[in-house]
């Protein structure tokens, strides 16, 4: 339930979509690295709030207690401290484990992939943090998905929020994640959970809402450094002025266009200390209405400078920042695209068939067919003795094999092979 | 325990020989396909022989009891059953995943690689089989890993062998797997084992152990077929006919020299049922005291013919062979082979460093790596506001970056960049 065979049509769109995302990684110096799909129960433990129930564990067959990894940050951390590296940009395309409630038509499974790239080092701020928004820019550009917004928002920012509208500090991460429903429930129903649920009085929620609706760009930056509250509080103001450091580095990439800063995103994970982001795709011109819907989320990210430090023995911090795309919600995108094209991909890349046109000629098959894979050509046949020339010039048409080398008596006598383009039908002998 | 997580180094040299494995499978038309880590339990009973008490279990934590993945073969039997295909020519790169006694400087691990490639369909005898070992003998070749063998034996003459012997049926799948160890242990003990553990008179060990320890080419296999016991059996006369005819096959593809017919291969899995194999790598000439002796097999399979029908309701079979290349051993080959050459591989593939001489000029970085990377260009700089240039210039070297695009006060009052070639320190503006 909630995982997928891949046909071979699948996997080769899915081997498409991965290559462009591995290419933008590389394009950014990241270096792979893999990690095991199983980790210690131990290590996934209190690192994903609400999500840890999602975890799937595996049975205690004796020995060590195992679990199937969640995401690839927390493994990410693991590496980092175990191998006491402070200074890595890496990016890792693996599959992860959730035992959610499957959603297949949407792109959400128990098993998928992601693909993540994340910088860890002590740096000056927010250059690497521009450069993860960069690379969502980049890949969401390159896959030609239509309009996206790139949501950001800072932890400190939000953190500043609560304090200054009365929300004591414990109950922060509740509130942070009755936030982050905001894209998907009206301001209404948050602020209901935020009075019943979580326990905020009526007035912290009002003073919340104030804060949480509002989005824009540089000058949103600058009211709020000029509020006469949140501009007193250390965290609040730290979080802003990066912020505009932040929107200073993407002018100069040229993305500030898709960028939006928006105080609802909160982002549902425990780790998360700075800077956070989420990009969205944006119903196409065709079918909107009146304002961009946004539908799904496709990439997301932020800053986790305390992760590394709580699998170190002494608690050394590596301060880290990463994105993290989407990939299955793309891939159903991509998936839905090709089908209404009516495209088909081809499956394989076979160069040419190997073909006979009479009968006991399979060793002069065999023998050809064998010269062309040495010499690194992508060549078939047709596993039986005596085939019909027609059947396998039809395998050609159905594959997309473009060329079939046939050799008959007449050939085989003239020590020659006759090249067919399948399409054109044009023959040559050489 | 018996997992490990891969450094960059390692990641970029399994990158590099997956890359061969996968493009000889693609050269033969292999379609790749994709399935879960996990599979039912009742997917993998019954179909490993001793191998089963090796298989991870998901803990039971509500809904469908699962595993974790043994083999990529039992899983494409599985799909092909579930799809209905009754024809493919698919390969598969994946992890597997078995409770075994690690033996890490072997390569042995719990969590490991399997290359996959395996035909599936009715087809005129040993074409596909035939084709399968061509598959082993080219990559063994191109990754260059010296002397090599590979053993070919088949299911159907083992079992004639122990019907001629006077084995009872039920004892066949026991004798097999003792058999199998005798690459690893000398015919006595195998002998002890077969008469103690297994049960089998001394009589019919001993006259097994005339067959089983024979190995040679095509003279052996017409002899055999004029041996006056195993002539009269049906199922080795198949065996042998078959045998005969693969040799046919692979003297046409000028790898007889590399294939030896041993009867003493027997391979531990249940599902065989024809054609065996089994390539090992011999000793290199250096080491190499009398006669070659094997380090290792580095890739195997055969003919299943019986297992995609188990996953059929009605019990459809579609005839499969297939080999798995055992990459692991081949990567810890290639491994201690890089580090014994001193040789250091590239992690990353960046082309060009963007530096600057003076201070105070983050932002005509940002602007100029920006330009690149919306180029296509693999480059990096510095997350640092101002770093010496001297810095900047041994990254370059430490993480073999060819170029630096140097951008000082200079350089933007003209309007140009200097390019410099690191390693020759030659510099051009442009």
């Amino acid at each position: 339930q909630g995982t997928r065979d891949h046909t071979p049509a699948q996997a080769a769109l899915r081997d498409r979509l991965l290559s462009a995302v591995v290419s933008c990684f590389k394009r950014h110096g990241g270096a792979a690295i893999d990690t095991p799909v199983m980790e210690l129960r131990e290590t996934l433990v209190g690192k994903y709030g609400e999500g840890a129930k999602l975890i799937y564990e595996l049975q205690d067959q004796g020995g060590e207690l195992l679990a199937l990894r969640y995401d690839l940050t927390v493994p990410f951390a693991r590496y980092l401290a175990m191998n006491k590296i402070t200074n890595m940009k890496r990016y890792h395309v693996a599959k992860v484990y959730r035992r959610d409630n499957p959603a297949t038509t949407r792109g959400r499974y128990r098993e998928f992939y992601q693909c993540d790239f994340d910088i860890a080092g002590q740096f000056d701020p927010m250059i690497p943090d521009a450069e993860c928004l960069k690379i969502v820019h980049e890949i969401l550009s390159d896959l030609q998905l239509g309009d996206f917004v790139i949501k950001v928002n800072d932890r400190r920012i939000l953190n500043g929020v609560f304090a200054v509208c009365g929300v004591p500090d414990s109950k922060f991460i509740p509130a942070c994640s009755t936030v982050d429903k905001l894209d998907k429930v009206p301001w209404e129903e948050v602020r209901s959970e935020m009075v019943g649920e979580k326990g905020l009085s009526p007035e912290a929620a009002d003073r919340i809402g104030d804060y949480v609706q509002l989005h824009g760009g540089l000058e949103l930056i600058e009211r709020l450094l000029q509020d006469a509250q949140l501009s007193q509080n250390k965290l609040a103001k730290e979080g802003l002025g990066d912020m505009k450091l932040l929107f200073e580095y993407l002018t100069l990439f040229g993305i500030t266009g898709k960028i939006s800063f928006d105080l609802s995103l909160a982002r549902g994970l425990d780790y998360y200390t700075g800077v956070i982001f989420e990009a969205v795709l944006l119903q196409q011109e065709s079918e909107r209405l009146e304002e961009p819907v946004s539908v799904g989320s496709v990439a997301g990210g932020g800053r986790y400078d305390g992760l590394v430090g709580m699998f170190d023995p002494k608690g050394r911090k590596v301060p880290c920042v990463g994105v993290s795309i989407g990939i299955e919600r793309i891939f159903s995108i991509l998936e839905q695209r090709l089908e209404a094209s009516g495209e088909k991909l081809r499956t394989t890349e076979t160069q040419v068939l190997v073909a006979t046109p009479q009968k006991h000629l399979l060793a002069a098959r065999l023998k050809l067919i064998s010269e062309l894979w040495d010499a690194g050509i992508k060549a078939e046949m047709l596993y039986k003795k005596d085939p019909k020339l027609l059947k396998q010039l039809h395998y050609c048409e159905d594959t997309g094999i473009p060329l079939a080398a046939i050799v008959g008596e007449q050939e085989l006598a003239d020590g020659v092979v006759k090249l067919r383009d399948v399409a054109t039908r044009e023959e040559v002998r050489m």
